[in-house]
Protein backbone atom coordinates (compact mmCIF):
# COMPACT_ATOMS: atom_id res chain seq x y z
CA UNK A 1 0.00 0.00 0.00
CA UNK A 2 1.25 3.48 -0.59
CA UNK A 3 -0.04 5.62 1.97
CA UNK A 4 2.35 7.97 2.61
CA UNK A 5 1.37 10.64 3.88
CA UNK A 6 3.19 12.30 7.14
CA UNK A 7 0.85 12.74 10.33
CA UNK A 8 0.49 16.24 10.19
CA UNK A 9 0.86 17.43 6.87
CA UNK A 10 -0.22 17.52 3.39
CA UNK A 11 1.67 17.31 -0.02
CA UNK A 12 -1.77 17.77 -2.04
CA UNK A 13 -4.25 18.92 0.37
CA UNK A 14 -6.25 21.98 -0.78
CA UNK A 15 -5.39 24.17 2.84
CA UNK A 16 -6.46 21.68 5.26
CA UNK A 17 -4.48 18.98 7.31
CA UNK A 18 -5.09 15.43 5.84
CA UNK A 19 -6.04 12.65 7.89
CA UNK A 20 -4.21 9.40 6.66
CA UNK A 21 -7.00 7.74 8.44
CA UNK A 22 -9.75 9.41 6.66
CA UNK A 23 -7.87 9.04 3.43
CA UNK A 24 -7.78 5.33 3.57
CA UNK A 25 -11.69 5.72 4.66
CA UNK A 26 -12.91 6.97 1.51
CA UNK A 27 -10.39 4.88 -0.74
CA UNK A 28 -11.51 1.65 0.98
CA UNK A 29 -14.93 2.73 0.54
CA UNK A 30 -14.40 3.60 -3.26
CA UNK A 31 -12.90 0.36 -3.88
CA UNK A 32 -15.06 -1.70 -2.06
CA UNK A 33 -17.76 0.30 -4.41
CA UNK A 34 -16.19 -0.03 -7.52
CA UNK A 35 -16.40 -3.67 -7.15
CA UNK A 36 -19.81 -4.03 -6.28
CA UNK A 37 -21.33 -1.66 -8.81
CA UNK A 38 -18.47 -0.16 -11.22
CA UNK A 39 -17.90 3.47 -12.16
CA UNK A 40 -21.35 4.20 -13.20
CA UNK A 41 -22.95 2.86 -10.21
CA UNK A 42 -20.66 4.44 -7.68
CA UNK A 43 -21.15 8.37 -6.70
CA UNK A 44 -18.93 10.39 -4.59
CA UNK A 45 -22.06 10.88 -2.36
CA UNK A 46 -21.98 7.08 -1.65
CA UNK A 47 -18.05 7.19 -1.43
CA UNK A 48 -18.90 9.50 1.10
CA UNK A 49 -21.24 8.06 2.74
CA UNK A 50 -19.55 4.86 3.54
CA UNK A 51 -16.57 6.05 4.67
CA UNK A 52 -18.68 8.13 7.33
CA UNK A 53 -17.85 11.38 5.96
CA UNK A 54 -19.28 14.30 4.26
CA UNK A 55 -19.11 15.18 0.66
CA UNK A 56 -17.30 18.12 0.85
CA UNK A 57 -14.20 16.02 2.99
CA UNK A 58 -14.06 13.89 -0.58
CA UNK A 59 -13.79 16.53 -2.70
CA UNK A 60 -11.50 18.36 -0.95
CA UNK A 61 -9.17 15.49 -2.05
CA UNK A 62 -10.04 14.79 -5.03
CA UNK A 63 -11.20 16.31 -7.90
CA UNK A 64 -13.65 13.70 -8.87
CA UNK A 65 -14.47 10.45 -8.44
CA UNK A 66 -12.81 8.92 -11.70
CA UNK A 67 -9.70 10.47 -10.33
CA UNK A 68 -10.46 8.95 -6.96
CA UNK A 69 -11.29 5.58 -8.11
CA UNK A 70 -7.84 5.58 -10.24
CA UNK A 71 -6.39 6.04 -6.90
CA UNK A 72 -7.69 3.60 -5.02
CA UNK A 73 -6.80 0.70 -7.32
CA UNK A 74 -3.32 1.75 -7.73
CA UNK A 75 -3.19 1.23 -3.71
CA UNK A 76 -3.81 -2.06 -4.22
CA UNK A 77 -1.06 -2.66 -6.09
CA UNK A 78 1.98 -3.88 -3.70
CA UNK A 79 5.19 -1.80 -3.52
CA UNK A 80 7.14 -4.80 -4.36
CA UNK A 81 5.36 -5.47 -7.67
CA UNK A 82 6.83 -2.29 -9.29
CA UNK A 83 10.70 -2.05 -9.67
CA UNK A 84 12.29 1.19 -9.00
CA UNK A 85 13.64 3.66 -11.60
CA UNK A 86 17.33 2.78 -9.48
CA UNK A 87 16.23 -1.13 -10.17
CA UNK A 88 15.79 -0.54 -13.69
CA UNK A 89 19.08 0.80 -14.25
CA UNK A 90 21.04 -1.42 -12.24
CA UNK A 91 19.25 -4.97 -12.38
CA UNK A 92 18.94 -6.83 -15.70
CA UNK A 93 15.29 -7.72 -16.29
CA UNK A 94 15.54 -11.56 -15.17
CA UNK A 95 16.61 -10.16 -12.11
CA UNK A 96 13.76 -8.17 -11.52
CA UNK A 97 11.36 -10.49 -12.90
CA UNK A 98 12.92 -13.20 -10.44
CA UNK A 99 12.46 -11.03 -7.69
CA UNK A 100 9.34 -9.54 -8.28
CA UNK A 101 7.13 -12.93 -9.18
CA UNK A 102 6.09 -13.91 -5.96
CA UNK A 103 4.22 -10.78 -5.74
CA UNK A 104 3.08 -10.58 -8.79
CA UNK A 105 1.67 -14.35 -8.74
CA UNK A 106 0.28 -13.67 -5.36
CA UNK A 107 -1.10 -10.47 -6.47
CA UNK A 108 -3.32 -11.28 -10.04
CA UNK A 109 -4.50 -14.45 -8.51
CA UNK A 110 -6.55 -12.77 -6.11
CA UNK A 111 -10.21 -12.25 -6.33
CA UNK A 112 -9.89 -8.62 -5.64
CA UNK A 113 -7.19 -8.54 -8.62
CA UNK A 114 -9.93 -10.06 -10.68
CA UNK A 115 -12.38 -7.75 -9.65
CA UNK A 116 -10.85 -4.83 -10.27
CA UNK A 117 -9.64 -5.84 -13.44
CA UNK A 118 -12.92 -6.81 -15.14
CA UNK A 119 -14.96 -3.61 -13.91
CA UNK A 120 -11.54 -1.18 -15.12
CA UNK A 121 -11.65 -3.21 -19.04
CA UNK A 122 -15.51 -3.00 -18.49
CA UNK A 123 -15.72 1.09 -18.65
CA UNK A 124 -13.12 1.52 -20.93
CA UNK A 125 -15.84 2.35 -23.59
CA UNK A 126 -19.59 3.22 -21.70
CA UNK A 127 -17.59 5.48 -19.54
CA UNK A 128 -13.79 6.68 -21.04
CA UNK A 129 -12.84 8.88 -18.70
CA UNK A 130 -11.80 6.33 -15.17
CA UNK A 131 -9.60 4.46 -17.70
CA UNK A 132 -8.50 8.14 -19.25
CA UNK A 133 -7.02 8.75 -15.12
CA UNK A 134 -6.05 5.41 -14.52
CA UNK A 135 -4.00 5.14 -17.58
CA UNK A 136 -2.30 8.54 -17.43
CA UNK A 137 -1.44 8.92 -13.70
CA UNK A 138 -0.39 5.15 -13.04
CA UNK A 139 -0.38 2.93 -16.19
CA UNK A 140 1.57 5.41 -17.92
CA UNK A 141 4.41 5.99 -15.26
CA UNK A 142 4.93 1.87 -15.44
CA UNK A 143 4.90 1.45 -18.81
CA UNK A 144 7.94 3.59 -19.11
CA UNK A 145 10.19 1.61 -16.38
CA UNK A 146 8.73 -1.75 -19.21
CA UNK A 147 9.76 0.42 -21.87
CA UNK A 148 13.39 0.87 -20.20
CA UNK A 149 14.11 -2.63 -19.43
CA UNK A 150 12.87 -4.19 -23.13
CA UNK A 151 15.07 -1.06 -24.27
CA UNK A 152 18.34 -3.23 -22.16
CA UNK A 153 16.88 -6.33 -23.61
CA UNK A 154 17.07 -5.16 -26.75
CA UNK A 155 20.56 -4.21 -26.41
CA UNK A 156 21.25 -7.35 -24.35
CA UNK A 157 20.08 -9.15 -27.67
CA UNK A 158 17.37 -11.21 -25.68
CA UNK A 159 14.61 -9.34 -27.25
CA UNK A 160 14.84 -8.74 -31.16
CA UNK A 161 15.78 -5.26 -31.66
CA UNK A 162 12.98 -4.36 -34.66
CA UNK A 163 10.28 -5.15 -32.28
CA UNK A 164 7.43 -2.41 -31.00
CA UNK A 165 7.76 -2.53 -27.02
CA UNK A 166 4.31 -0.67 -26.86
CA UNK A 167 2.88 -4.13 -28.58
CA UNK A 168 5.64 -6.24 -26.08
CA UNK A 169 4.02 -4.26 -23.27
CA UNK A 170 0.26 -5.29 -24.55
CA UNK A 171 1.23 -8.63 -24.90
CA UNK A 172 2.48 -9.07 -21.35
CA UNK A 173 -0.31 -7.33 -19.96
CA UNK A 174 -3.02 -8.27 -21.79
CA UNK A 175 -2.40 -12.10 -21.49
CA UNK A 176 -2.49 -12.07 -17.66
CA UNK A 177 -5.15 -9.69 -17.91
CA UNK A 178 -7.26 -12.27 -20.44
CA UNK A 179 -6.05 -15.15 -18.33
CA UNK A 180 -7.29 -14.06 -15.22
CA UNK A 181 -10.89 -13.45 -16.72
CA UNK A 182 -11.36 -16.63 -18.12
CA UNK A 183 -13.58 -19.11 -16.75
CA UNK A 184 -11.42 -21.25 -14.00
CA UNK A 185 -9.46 -18.72 -13.29
CA UNK A 186 -5.68 -19.69 -11.79
CA UNK A 187 -3.95 -19.83 -8.24
CA UNK A 188 -0.99 -18.24 -7.61
CA UNK A 189 1.04 -21.25 -8.24
CA UNK A 190 -0.40 -21.38 -11.70
CA UNK A 191 0.08 -17.65 -12.36
CA UNK A 192 4.06 -17.80 -11.16
CA UNK A 193 4.04 -20.14 -14.05
CA UNK A 194 1.99 -18.63 -16.20
CA UNK A 195 3.92 -15.32 -15.60
CA UNK A 196 7.28 -17.09 -16.60
CA UNK A 197 6.05 -18.30 -19.44
CA UNK A 198 4.73 -15.10 -20.62
CA UNK A 199 7.99 -13.16 -19.98
CA UNK A 200 9.85 -15.77 -21.57
CA UNK A 201 8.30 -15.94 -24.78
CA UNK A 202 9.37 -11.85 -24.84
CA UNK A 203 12.65 -12.83 -23.95
CA UNK A 204 12.95 -11.21 -20.83
CA UNK A 205 13.17 -14.24 -18.46
CA UNK A 206 15.17 -17.42 -18.97
CA UNK A 207 13.59 -20.35 -16.41
CA UNK A 208 16.36 -22.37 -17.28
CA UNK A 209 19.02 -19.92 -16.81
CA UNK A 210 20.81 -18.96 -13.52
CA UNK A 211 20.25 -15.02 -13.30
CA UNK B 1 -37.50 -34.81 -29.00
CA UNK B 2 -35.04 -33.14 -31.72
CA UNK B 3 -35.50 -36.70 -33.76
CA UNK B 4 -39.40 -35.53 -34.52
CA UNK B 5 -39.04 -32.56 -36.40
CA UNK B 6 -41.86 -32.98 -39.17
CA UNK B 7 -41.65 -31.23 -42.79
CA UNK B 8 -43.69 -28.10 -40.53
CA UNK B 9 -40.94 -27.72 -38.00
CA UNK B 10 -37.04 -26.89 -37.57
CA UNK B 11 -34.49 -29.29 -36.47
CA UNK B 12 -33.80 -27.22 -33.06
CA UNK B 13 -37.52 -26.00 -32.74
CA UNK B 14 -39.45 -26.81 -29.89
CA UNK B 15 -42.63 -27.25 -32.22
CA UNK B 16 -43.36 -24.49 -34.39
CA UNK B 17 -41.18 -23.28 -37.95
CA UNK B 18 -37.93 -20.98 -37.15
CA UNK B 19 -38.66 -17.41 -38.97
CA UNK B 20 -34.94 -16.21 -39.29
CA UNK B 21 -36.36 -12.72 -39.54
CA UNK B 22 -37.20 -13.30 -35.95
CA UNK B 23 -34.12 -14.46 -35.09
CA UNK B 24 -32.25 -12.04 -36.77
CA UNK B 25 -34.23 -9.14 -34.72
CA UNK B 26 -34.17 -10.97 -31.62
CA UNK B 27 -30.14 -11.30 -31.74
CA UNK B 28 -29.92 -7.64 -33.22
CA UNK B 29 -32.08 -6.61 -30.04
CA UNK B 30 -29.65 -8.66 -27.27
CA UNK B 31 -26.71 -6.91 -29.24
CA UNK B 32 -28.15 -3.35 -28.36
CA UNK B 33 -29.16 -3.93 -25.02
CA UNK B 34 -25.67 -5.74 -24.25
CA UNK B 35 -23.89 -2.89 -25.66
CA UNK B 36 -25.88 -0.70 -24.08
CA UNK B 37 -26.27 -1.83 -20.42
CA UNK B 38 -24.18 -4.78 -20.03
CA UNK B 39 -25.54 -8.37 -19.02
CA UNK B 40 -26.89 -7.37 -15.68
CA UNK B 41 -29.28 -4.45 -16.94
CA UNK B 42 -30.57 -6.98 -19.99
CA UNK B 43 -33.38 -9.27 -19.43
CA UNK B 44 -35.49 -11.63 -22.07
CA UNK B 45 -38.13 -9.06 -21.56
CA UNK B 46 -36.52 -6.19 -22.77
CA UNK B 47 -34.80 -8.15 -25.89
CA UNK B 48 -38.64 -9.68 -26.79
CA UNK B 49 -39.75 -6.34 -26.70
CA UNK B 50 -37.35 -4.42 -28.40
CA UNK B 51 -37.54 -6.97 -31.07
CA UNK B 52 -41.28 -7.09 -31.07
CA UNK B 53 -42.38 -10.42 -30.04
CA UNK B 54 -43.35 -11.96 -26.97
CA UNK B 55 -41.15 -13.45 -24.62
CA UNK B 56 -42.11 -16.89 -25.28
CA UNK B 57 -41.30 -16.66 -28.76
CA UNK B 58 -37.69 -15.64 -27.56
CA UNK B 59 -37.82 -19.17 -24.82
CA UNK B 60 -38.46 -20.71 -27.50
CA UNK B 61 -35.36 -20.83 -29.24
CA UNK B 62 -32.94 -19.70 -26.58
CA UNK B 63 -32.53 -21.10 -22.71
CA UNK B 64 -31.28 -17.70 -21.02
CA UNK B 65 -30.29 -14.41 -22.26
CA UNK B 66 -26.43 -15.64 -21.98
CA UNK B 67 -27.09 -18.43 -24.62
CA UNK B 68 -28.55 -15.60 -26.26
CA UNK B 69 -26.16 -12.60 -26.23
CA UNK B 70 -23.61 -15.13 -26.35
CA UNK B 71 -24.77 -16.00 -29.92
CA UNK B 72 -25.31 -12.64 -30.71
CA UNK B 73 -22.16 -11.06 -30.07
CA UNK B 74 -20.41 -14.19 -32.00
CA UNK B 75 -22.80 -13.29 -34.91
CA UNK B 76 -21.02 -10.08 -35.22
CA UNK B 77 -17.47 -11.81 -35.95
CA UNK B 78 -17.30 -11.50 -39.77
CA UNK B 79 -16.80 -15.28 -41.70
CA UNK B 80 -13.74 -14.40 -43.30
CA UNK B 81 -11.93 -13.68 -39.91
CA UNK B 82 -11.96 -17.55 -38.63
CA UNK B 83 -9.91 -19.96 -40.47
CA UNK B 84 -11.89 -23.55 -41.54
CA UNK B 85 -10.36 -26.69 -40.33
CA UNK B 86 -9.21 -27.59 -43.73
CA UNK B 87 -7.79 -24.24 -43.91
CA UNK B 88 -5.71 -24.79 -41.22
CA UNK B 89 -4.21 -28.40 -42.40
CA UNK B 90 -3.71 -27.36 -45.78
CA UNK B 91 -2.15 -23.94 -45.38
CA UNK B 92 0.68 -22.13 -43.67
CA UNK B 93 -0.23 -20.23 -40.53
CA UNK B 94 1.95 -17.29 -42.64
CA UNK B 95 -0.80 -17.76 -45.28
CA UNK B 96 -3.43 -18.18 -43.23
CA UNK B 97 -2.89 -14.92 -41.37
CA UNK B 98 -1.93 -12.90 -44.88
CA UNK B 99 -5.47 -13.81 -45.92
CA UNK B 100 -7.77 -12.97 -42.20
CA UNK B 101 -5.12 -9.91 -41.72
CA UNK B 102 -8.11 -7.19 -43.38
CA UNK B 103 -11.13 -8.02 -41.36
CA UNK B 104 -8.65 -8.82 -38.27
CA UNK B 105 -7.93 -5.10 -38.85
CA UNK B 106 -11.32 -3.92 -39.84
CA UNK B 107 -13.28 -5.37 -36.96
CA UNK B 108 -10.65 -4.92 -34.25
CA UNK B 109 -10.86 -1.40 -34.96
CA UNK B 110 -14.81 -0.72 -35.25
CA UNK B 111 -16.52 0.59 -32.32
CA UNK B 112 -18.60 -2.22 -31.78
CA UNK B 113 -16.05 -4.31 -31.42
CA UNK B 114 -14.65 -2.36 -28.75
CA UNK B 115 -18.15 -2.18 -26.90
CA UNK B 116 -18.58 -5.64 -26.87
CA UNK B 117 -14.83 -6.38 -25.55
CA UNK B 118 -15.41 -3.92 -22.91
CA UNK B 119 -18.83 -5.02 -21.70
CA UNK B 120 -17.70 -9.20 -21.99
CA UNK B 121 -14.52 -8.77 -20.02
CA UNK B 122 -16.88 -6.47 -17.74
CA UNK B 123 -19.64 -8.73 -16.61
CA UNK B 124 -17.06 -11.86 -16.16
CA UNK B 125 -16.01 -11.78 -12.50
CA UNK B 126 -19.69 -9.82 -11.60
CA UNK B 127 -21.72 -12.27 -13.65
CA UNK B 128 -19.40 -15.20 -14.82
CA UNK B 129 -22.01 -16.89 -16.61
CA UNK B 130 -22.01 -15.08 -19.58
CA UNK B 131 -18.08 -15.83 -20.02
CA UNK B 132 -19.05 -19.48 -19.55
CA UNK B 133 -21.03 -19.71 -22.31
CA UNK B 134 -18.99 -17.82 -24.91
CA UNK B 135 -16.40 -19.41 -23.48
CA UNK B 136 -17.91 -22.96 -24.13
CA UNK B 137 -19.79 -22.34 -27.20
CA UNK B 138 -17.55 -19.87 -29.28
CA UNK B 139 -14.73 -19.41 -28.22
CA UNK B 140 -12.81 -22.84 -27.68
CA UNK B 141 -13.73 -24.05 -30.71
CA UNK B 142 -11.52 -21.08 -32.60
CA UNK B 143 -8.64 -21.64 -30.02
CA UNK B 144 -8.66 -24.99 -31.03
CA UNK B 145 -7.75 -23.73 -34.26
CA UNK B 146 -5.03 -21.37 -33.17
CA UNK B 147 -3.65 -24.37 -31.30
CA UNK B 148 -3.52 -26.46 -34.75
CA UNK B 149 -1.32 -23.86 -36.55
CA UNK B 150 0.30 -23.35 -33.44
CA UNK B 151 1.24 -26.66 -33.54
CA UNK B 152 2.27 -26.33 -37.16
CA UNK B 153 4.17 -23.24 -36.48
CA UNK B 154 6.02 -25.79 -33.55
CA UNK B 155 7.15 -28.19 -35.83
CA UNK B 156 8.30 -26.09 -38.83
CA UNK B 157 10.58 -24.51 -36.16
CA UNK B 158 8.59 -20.83 -36.28
CA UNK B 159 7.34 -21.16 -32.41
CA UNK B 160 9.56 -22.73 -29.82
CA UNK B 161 8.92 -26.14 -29.23
CA UNK B 162 8.82 -25.63 -25.57
CA UNK B 163 6.01 -22.35 -25.46
CA UNK B 164 2.70 -23.55 -24.15
CA UNK B 165 0.37 -22.89 -26.75
CA UNK B 166 -2.59 -21.47 -24.08
CA UNK B 167 -0.22 -18.82 -22.91
CA UNK B 168 0.84 -18.50 -26.88
CA UNK B 169 -2.90 -17.63 -27.57
CA UNK B 170 -3.38 -15.28 -24.47
CA UNK B 171 -0.41 -13.23 -25.27
CA UNK B 172 -2.05 -12.91 -29.09
CA UNK B 173 -6.26 -12.26 -27.99
CA UNK B 174 -5.18 -10.56 -24.87
CA UNK B 175 -2.92 -7.66 -26.57
CA UNK B 176 -5.62 -7.11 -29.21
CA UNK B 177 -8.08 -6.59 -26.11
CA UNK B 178 -6.41 -4.70 -24.20
CA UNK B 179 -5.05 -2.13 -27.11
CA UNK B 180 -8.67 -1.77 -28.28
CA UNK B 181 -9.47 -0.77 -24.78
CA UNK B 182 -6.79 1.49 -23.97
CA UNK B 183 -7.40 5.52 -24.21
CA UNK B 184 -6.82 6.71 -28.17
CA UNK B 185 -8.27 3.39 -29.65
CA UNK B 186 -6.29 2.67 -32.92
CA UNK B 187 -7.79 2.79 -36.46
CA UNK B 188 -8.18 -0.07 -38.90
CA UNK B 189 -4.79 0.90 -40.35
CA UNK B 190 -3.18 0.98 -37.07
CA UNK B 191 -4.63 -2.65 -36.49
CA UNK B 192 -2.85 -3.52 -39.29
CA UNK B 193 0.43 -2.94 -38.39
CA UNK B 194 -0.43 -4.04 -34.66
CA UNK B 195 -2.02 -7.70 -35.56
CA UNK B 196 1.16 -8.01 -37.81
CA UNK B 197 3.47 -7.27 -35.17
CA UNK B 198 1.89 -9.47 -32.75
CA UNK B 199 1.74 -12.23 -34.98
CA UNK B 200 5.48 -11.75 -35.89
CA UNK B 201 6.41 -11.72 -32.13
CA UNK B 202 5.45 -15.09 -31.73
CA UNK B 203 6.57 -16.60 -34.75
CA UNK B 204 3.15 -16.97 -36.96
CA UNK B 205 3.93 -14.10 -39.29
CA UNK B 206 7.20 -12.98 -41.25
CA UNK B 207 6.39 -9.54 -42.52
CA UNK B 208 9.03 -9.57 -44.45
CA UNK B 209 9.18 -12.70 -46.05
CA UNK B 210 7.73 -13.86 -49.07
CA UNK B 211 4.27 -16.20 -48.16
Amino acid sequence: MAGRSTPLTTARGRGRPRDPQTDAAILRAALELFIERGVEGTSIEQIAKRAGVGKLTVYRRWSGKEELIAQAVEQTVPADLVPSPEDVETMTPHEIIERILPAAAETTASPEFRALTARMMGSAVSHPSLMAAYWKHHILPRRDLAMAMLRHAQQNGTVSPDADPDVLIDMMAGAVTWRVLQPDPPDAAEMLRYIKAVYHQIGLYHPTKAP
